[in-house]
């Protein structure tokens, strides 16, 4: 059981009320590939960098089970970097910098080692590259899950559309949810989008959790309340990769499957908020990731009898 | 087994964007009376009109058990009036008039027949309004629950915090328990709360569902996502009514328990604003919300296993 992660590898400069880093490794690609590793390997990674990019972090990332032979070095060329800043709430930030860098030429190939992945996930990236890699698989994965953001809506709508009639679920938040669709009320929302090709609807409200929506069934995972939230910084990337990575696990793509899946990805992005960019991805065991799924059945845990 | 419901009685003129009401039965109290009369009566209301408040609209809440022994009409005054409008939204609302007629003279009566009740509810009022019904309780209740709002944080901290040392459940939104705390986080914040007075403390967060904490615990309870919300107004007091409610009817204030009575009610607010005013809460019956109730254990359902 193998899964492919799609998406980019770059350096991040991060200011949060809590202290600034100026160069860390990050990128979507970064993020879904630690998460998922800890569920099942190999984590095939899709991407490109630039010669600057350390060889360092790639050896980190194999040691992982993290296989890097669809990640493209450019030499002389820089890794896509990427900076901002949060706010004091931590739920807005403001983007200072974005170098496309490699990153602007990025055509993705599918390593012949990768085409027997049953597991696909597209991080945010252009659809028309999200296309691409789909139409390179030999054999349709038994899942594609799909990032994507408002950018993308705004300038490629249509190729966007082309896109998520060819996978099955979609990860946005609630705000593209409600601008993909037209609709404010999430139900009604998810719905048209539903429509649109996925199967699956999640729909990330990051401190305030996430929906999955399926058929006229919908389910809601909170968001553990947090003393600190250090770095916000590739959460939603996390919980995409823990979602995936535990499904690629149990190879089990039920709407009940999925539940539980989401609970482990909202403890893995509970995990990721708590360092600078992937750092406490790097540290997590096992058990820790166990005690916190825990702590999610607790907190949403209750006897009921009915009225 | 009977439960006290203070706040105040009145007019509401309410424009949604799906349409507008010039003149509607509401005041917290209204709502709190007519969600907890499901579970328990009587629901013996404290409060306060003018003469123009209709004998029909009083025959109708004695007709579900609620006593108004405890609201003075006032000859010759007109009852609190207030008119808002919700944004497009319906998370954030203008208000439009605040015409506190009778309400401003209020000085609440605790009536002889009352001093029993084992359940307060004192819903949003000035602190000191509060703290003279809970000085004029013969017997201290076995569970005070309080509202509160903003407005007396910023123009009566001090009579606030005079009332939060006698009281169990302080029930608040995320932007007070931010503001009365100095603190952003919800989980430093309640800590906070808690050592000002009240054991436990609920967090509401609308659409965004609600937060209880007492001592070291969280549960958490989704809000139902609903296809439209047709007029919100009333659904925090409607909470409030519900989870008091079921409290007095099972006579059970333990954590495990207010774990439930925060979901009924949660169920009995998804209902409140499907109709102008309290209009739907006029309508439904037991089964209407078992249903409901069904519902939200089917939201947040589901099996784990550990990684």
């Amino acid at each position: 059981m193998s899964l492919i992660s799609v998406g980019s590898v770059a350096f991040d400069a991060i200011e949060t009320p809590f202290g600034k880093v100026d160069r860390i490794v990050g990128g979507a690609s970064v993020y879904i590939a630690y998460a998922a590793s800890n569920f099942v390997t190999p984590v095939q990674v899709i991407s490109i960098v630039g010669d600057d990019f350390p060889v360092s972090e790639m050896d980190e990332m194999k040691s992982r089970g993290i296989q890097l032979e669809g990640m493209e070095i450019v030499a002389g060329k820089k890794s896509f970097f990427w900076s901002g800043r949060y706010h004091l709430d931590m739920n807005t930030r403001d983007t200072l910098v974005t170098d496309l860098n490699v990153l602007a030429d990025f055509i993705p190939v599918v390593p012949e080692s990768y085409q027997s992945s049953e597991f696909l996930m597209l991080g945010n990236l252009a659809p028309s590259t999200q296309l691409s890699v789909i139409n390179q698989m030999k054999t349709r994965p038994k899942l594609i899950v799909m990032d994507t953001m408002n950018f993308w809506m705004d300038i490629a709508l249509d190729d966007l559309k082309a896109v998520l009639k060819k996978v099955d679920v979609l990860m946005v938040n609630d705000s593209e949810a409600r601008q993909l669709s037209g609709e404010y009320s999430l139900v009604k929302a998810a719905k048209k989008i539903m429509d649109m090709g996925p199967r699956f609807l999640v729909v990330k409200k990051g401190e305030h959790g996430a929906l999955l929506f399926h058929e006229d069934h919908v389910f809601f995972a909170p968001a553990l309340p947090l003393e600190e939230v250090f770095d916000p910084t590739g959460a939603g990337d996390t919980f995409a990769g823990g979602f995936i990575g535990y499904l690629a696990k149990t190879k089990d793509i039920s709407f009940e499957n999925m539940k539980t899946a989401i609970i482990v990805g909202s403890a893995l992005a509970s995990f990721c908020v708590e360092k600078f960019g992937p750092n406490r991805l790097k540290e997590i065991t096992k058990t820790d990731i166990e005690q916190r799924i825990s702590q999610f059945v607790q907190l949403v845990n209750f006897d009921i009898d009915l009225v």
